[in-house]
């Protein structure tokens, strides 16, 4: 992959990060001189004949994980700590030579999905600036988006590393829930969390995700390697594919012209000899609707809440009243409740399991709208609400998802996430290259 | 194994019930003239060539598992309902060709592990009356130990399918979760509860658990073929067994005479070749402690909380003042409480795994002691404590296990228990028939 020596893609971009004006997409930056000098020691050990797959590719990391070095914040000054370590994604990201130079902006404790819930500034759109990035890794997307790093990493709890994305024309690779571990993460939802890979390309991000992913033996939720060989077996993409749809009720409320760019979606990937079949995803929904509706809140609670509690004189600065809000809800739900939930939930994944039985994944588009900044001060919560109509089902029923740009309507970008059962991470890459989006070249970088 | 015809059977344990006079092992018992139409249809399905593995035997079903044309009760008369259909398990025990009798008595809402705890009386022992019989699965363990039936049927949260095997000298098979499936079988802890088999003979209960095991596609949380499959590959005994039992600190405070009756257990599987390591289960043991004491009882709350608190009432009468207690105790538990405590779970999960790699299985003393039923009415709730130090963490860390005799102390039963991860049941059985118990006769059934 790489045309320019490590040293020459570190000067890249810096000089890029200039020229876009952005600086509300980082929230720690390393200086160039350190990054140069650890591109020289890439070259050296490339130079000594060391392999090293991702060597020299510039990477930014979503400030929920840990990078050594660099204070971790979560989006919240008061919440800063320095780790002493890497997380276990980040270690294994530059043990593959990646170069990572900065910490990306985000949702507060990675609880939003639009990118303009964090005291360190509203992320702004690498297409259209007076438009939300998405989130909650709105940093680590927009980095990717508008070319200044090659790779960044996400977190993923609803579709916080698939919403922002679709907003910005990229890859978004959230995989099975536990194959990346979450070693060295701030947790959202501890036991829904996922780690998150972002590229321009579909490749290079899926090699990523495969050298990140593997058992570390510190995160009790990661998958065993049992496991994963076990259930891998049986997840390979059948010889002719078939792929759900949901029914026309489902794909109302969209944003103009986005129903008729899914609909070209869904025709191109038919053409490719992919057969598509209807399905009512009313139980997907039902589910998704658990995640902030319901008990399953009161896991932000136990992650960050004492915190938010201890410095409620912050909230409207340093913490954000909707995101404490949202974990602050979460301090009353019962365990009774979270049984009853958990019960629902069961019955529900149920149904999903059947619904989706005989078929490879389900297509749908990866958001349904693309608001402005203004429009979402106007309504912080229920216009992030409707960010997550597609998104917030997959980890509570331990899907494994990927979201592809697909065109552009109005000439921003428009995206569509193919879904599947924990462990089809593959098949989900085998299905997203037959799905063959036309390019789309960035042309707005204001 | 049938040396006598169904008729004959059923004619012998309806004369074994009158010749024990236990009423307190039913709940309730079908009329033997009833029965005997149904063995007579067994036979004539015999003849006509119908292969039935189960035909003519006698079983027994714990009062929490619904049998068509009985009352479920769980133990108490004012939860009483009638069942349209078989519970998943009984249906299957039925095709395979099993008569039910009856049903039999529990610890209400299968909550306890003495058998004392139900309006419908203490069960006595089946060797000695003065002794309690176990629990919560108490008068089908008596049933079985006292030769009334071949087979039966109880159910498993935190040690109920095991105690009272071990204090009956039976064997008790507690499978992986999920393997049986649920449907049909009031909660006591939805996401932990397992069908279990009591029988005298370990061939017999492992093909019927076999018989009932498999995804019925009702049951939400029943395991699904795929992963039965997937899982069963790589967990076979290894050919050099290696068995983990706990260090001496975790043998304290047993009966008099039950550290030695371990010992001899101990020597006697390591006879057979299988090598002998000692583990410090102080990880197990934490988590055992969390079942009770932490917020994971809401889960019982969830289930017939709302019963008890509309019949406070009863307490005293027909609902057990322990059983209520505890359930009650569930209520106020808080959603943020409940994740902690999964999140400890989950570390200590992982040190349980860390702890038994290497080894096939976990090799204890079923229970701790065996208390007069007068000590119980003295200290209802710490005397139960005691009981589950080797069974509680099993269902909460995925495990399966399975109670074996393991010969007399003081002319009473005293049992071992082999505990695996999940999938290990097979491994658990062939190691089981190495064990070789002596056999032990049934002298006392005052």
């Amino acid at each position: 992959m790489s045309f320019f020596t490590p040293t020459q893609r570190i000067r890249r971009a810096y000089a890029r990060i200039a020229e876009v004006d952005r600086p509300e997409v980082w929230i720690s930056l390393r200086a160039e001189a350190e990054v140069l000098a650890e591109a020289a020691g890439i070259e050296e050990r490339l130079s000594a004949g060391e392999r090293l797959p991702l060597a020299g590719l510039v990477a930014a990391v979503k400030d929920n994980i840990d990078v050594a070095g660099l204070p971790t914040t979560a989006g919240s000054a008061s919440y800063r700590y320095d780790p002493m370590a890497d997380a276990t994604a980040v270690e294994r990201l530059r043990a593959a030579g990646a170069i990572v130079i900065g910490k990306t902006n985000l949702d507060q404790f990675a609880t939003g999905l639009v990118g303009t819930r964090s005291p360190y500034g509203a992320v702004r759109n690498a297409w259209d600036p007076t438009r939300i990035s998405g989130g909650s890794s709105s940093g680590s997307a927009v980095a990717v988006a508008l070319g200044i790093v090659d790779l960044a990493l996400g977190t993923d709890t609803a579709g916080s590393g698939r919403v922002p994305a679709a907003l910005n024309g990229i890859i978004g690779i959230k995989p099975t829930r536990g194959l990346i571990p979450a070693t060295g993460v701030v947790p959202a939802c501890r036991t829904l969390d996922c780690v998150t890979v972002f590229a321009r390309d579909l490749g290079l991000g899926s090699t990523t995700a495969r050298l990140l992913a593997g058992d570390d033996g510190l995160d009790p939720l990661a998958r065993s390697a049992a496991e994963v060989v076990a259930s891998a077996a049986g997840s390979r993409l059948s010889a002719t594919p078939r792929v759900a749809i949901p029914t026309a009720e489902h794909l109302d409320g969209m944003a103009a012209g986005w129903r008729e760019a899914f609909g070209d979606a869904v025709a191109r990937l038919a053409s490719t000899g992919v057969e598509i079949v209807e399905v009512n995803i009313a139980p997907l929904l039902e589910a998704a609707a658990l995640l902030y509706e319901g008990a399953f809140v009161a896991e932000r609670f136990a992650a960050v809440g004492e915190h938010i509690e201890q410095n409620r004189d912050l909230i409207g600065t340093d913490l954000d009243p909707s995101v404490a809000a949202i974990v602050l809800g979460g301090a009353h739900k019962t365990a009774v409740e979270l049984f009853r939930d958990r019960e629902r939930l069961d019955t529900l994944g149920s149904r999903a399991r059947a619904l989706l039985t005989g078929t490879d994944a389900l297509l749908t588009p990866t958001t349904t709208w693309h608001p402005t900044l203004a429009e979402l001060v106007e309504d912080p919560i229920g216009g992030n609400s409707r960010m997550g109509r597609f998104t917030n089902f997959a980890n509570l029923l331990d899907m494994s998802a990927l979201a592809i740009p697909a065109g552009a309507v109005d000439g921003r970008p428009f995206g569509v996430m193919l879904t599947a059962p924990a462990f089809h991470d593959l098949a989900l890459r085998e299905l997203a290259e037959r799905f063959a989006a036309p390019t789309v070249e960035l042309v707005v970088v204001g």
